[in-house]
C-alpha cells in the first residue's frame, strides 16, 4: 500500500503534491484504505475521506510508533558541483537509511556554487520521495555548515570517521572500523579533497582516518558507499 | 595524472571527445606525460607527440598489466524505464568496481521502453568515463538478454545470487552468504518484481535468495548496493 507524508499530526488531509499523487495516479476514493507517516518515526492507518485535486482529507484509524534501529547514521558531506549528483546523494542515503545529512562547506568546495547546487527544498522534498518509495517512516535532518571548523565543532557523536585520499599507507575501511549499536557520524572529503589543515583539523577531533577500498571514488558515491558500510557492519 | 582511454593497443593517438578533453580542458602540450588504458587491463606511460582538438598523438614509453582482484563481480539487472537511472546504476558500478553487466528483460520490464532506455553506446561512454574517474584499468562487459530464460541458461558461475522481494521469510544478506574470492554472479529483480515463474526458474538454476537490507530499495540502488557488499564481502 503507498505510503504518504503528513509533517503535521492535527492536519488530517493531503495537499499539492501529495494529494495531486493520491488522487490522480493511485485514484483514491472515498472509504480505501491510506497510509500516511510524519517522517518523525509515526505511521497511520487511515481512511480517505473525501478527494480532489488539491485535498485529500482523511481518518487516522490507527497509530503505530515505528522504532528506529538501536544505532544512528549522521552523513557530512562537502556539496559537489553539479546540483543533480547532490540530489541523487540524499536520495540513495534515504533509500538505504540516514538519520542526519549535513553539508559541509570545505576549503576546497566551490563556494559560489553553493546557493545553486544546494537547493534545500528540493533536497527535502527528494527525501521526501524515496522515504516514502523505501517504505520507511523517518526522515532525514538536514543542516548546512559555512566551515568544517563550524561542523567539527558541533558534533556530539563519539564515533566519528573521515574519509579522504592519502598518499600515506591506507587506514582500515570504515567497515572494519565503524561503531556497532551506537549512533556514528561520518565525514567525506570534496573534490579537490580536504585541505592539510582540515585533515589536521578533524583528525585532533578526534575523527578516525578511514578507507572506502580501493577504487578513488567521486563524493557523493563515496558517501552512499559508506552510509551503506555503516549498514551492513551492524549486521556482521 | 589523467588517464586516457584508446581500445587499440596499434592506435596511439587520441581522438573526438578524449582527444578534446586531453587538449581543451587538460592542455597537454608535446612533451608532457600521459597515461592510457586500453580497458583491459594495460596501463600505458606516454609522452606527447602533437595535439589539436581532434587528435593527440602520443608515443608508449612503458607499459604494465594492472592484475585483476582474485575475484569478479557479475551484475544482471532488469533495466528501468528511466534511462537516467540505468545509466546511474552504470556509472556507480563502475567506479565501485564491475566486471560484467547484463541486462535482463524479464516478464514484468517495460518492454516497449528497452530501446529508449537502454543506449548502449551511451552506457559504455558512461562507462569509460567512470573508469577513467576511479583510475581504473578495466571497462565492464555489457550484455543483453531478452529473456530471463535466455540469460539464465548462459551463466556459467557457480556462486549464483538472486535478489526479490518476499513475502516469506528474509534471506540472508548477500554480505554474509557471496563466494569469496571467486567469480560471483548477481540478478537483482525489476521494478514490479520477477514472475513467480521467473523466480522458480533462477532457484532451480541454482540462484541462492539473498536479502540487501530491510529497506526496499530502487532496482538500481539495490543493483549498486548488492556489487558494493559483494566487494565489501571479500575484506571481511
Amino acid at each position: 500500500m503507498n505510503l504518504y507524508y503528513q509533517a503535521n499530526h492535527d492536519s488530517h488531509f493531503l495537499e499539492a503534491e501529495e494529494a495531486r499523487h493520491c488522487y490522480k495516479v493511485l485514484r483514491a476514493r472515498p472509504g480505501d484504505a491510506i497510509r500516511i507517516t510524519d517522517g518523525r518515526g509515526r505511521l497511520y492507518e487511515c481512511v480517505v475521506r473525501t478527494v480532489s485535486t488539491h485535498r485529500v482529507e482523511y481518518e487516522p484509524i490507527a497509530i503505530q510508533t515505528v522504532s528506529r534501529p538501536d544505532y544512528g547514521i549522521h552523513m557530512a558531506v562537502c556539496p559537489t558541483r553539479k546540483a543533480e549528483r547532490n540530489e541523487w546523494m540524499v536520495e540513495k542515503m534515504t533509500e538505504l537509511g540516514v538519520n542526519k545529512i549535513r553539508f559541509v562547506v570545505s576549503e576546497h568546495t566551490h563556494r559560489e556554487v553553493i546557493g545553486r547546487v544546494l537547493n534545500m527544498d528540493r533536497l527535502r522534498k527528494i527525501a521526501v520521495a524515496a522515504m516514502k518509495q523505501s517504505q520507511q517512516c523517518y526522515l532525514p535532518e538536514f543542516a548546512i555548515y559555512s566551515t568544517l571548523n563550524e561542523y567539527v565543532s558541533q558534533v556530539a557523536v563519539p564515533n566519528r570517521y573521515i574519509a579522504y585520499v592519502t598518499s600515506g599507507p591506507m587506514p582500515q575501511h570504515l567497515i572494519k572500523q565503524v561503531a556497532r549499536k551506537q549512533d556514528v557520524e561520518i565525514l567525506i572529503g570534496p573534490e579537490g579533497d580536504f585541505s592539510e589543515t582540515e585533515i589536521r583539523m578533524a583528525v585532533l577531533a578526534g575523527f578516525a582516518a578511514v578507507s572506502l577500498g580501493p577504487s578513488r571514488l567521486r563524493t557523493e558515491t563515496a558517501a552512499v558507499a559508506a552510509c551503506h558500510a555503516a549498514h551492513l557492519a551492524q549486521i556482521l
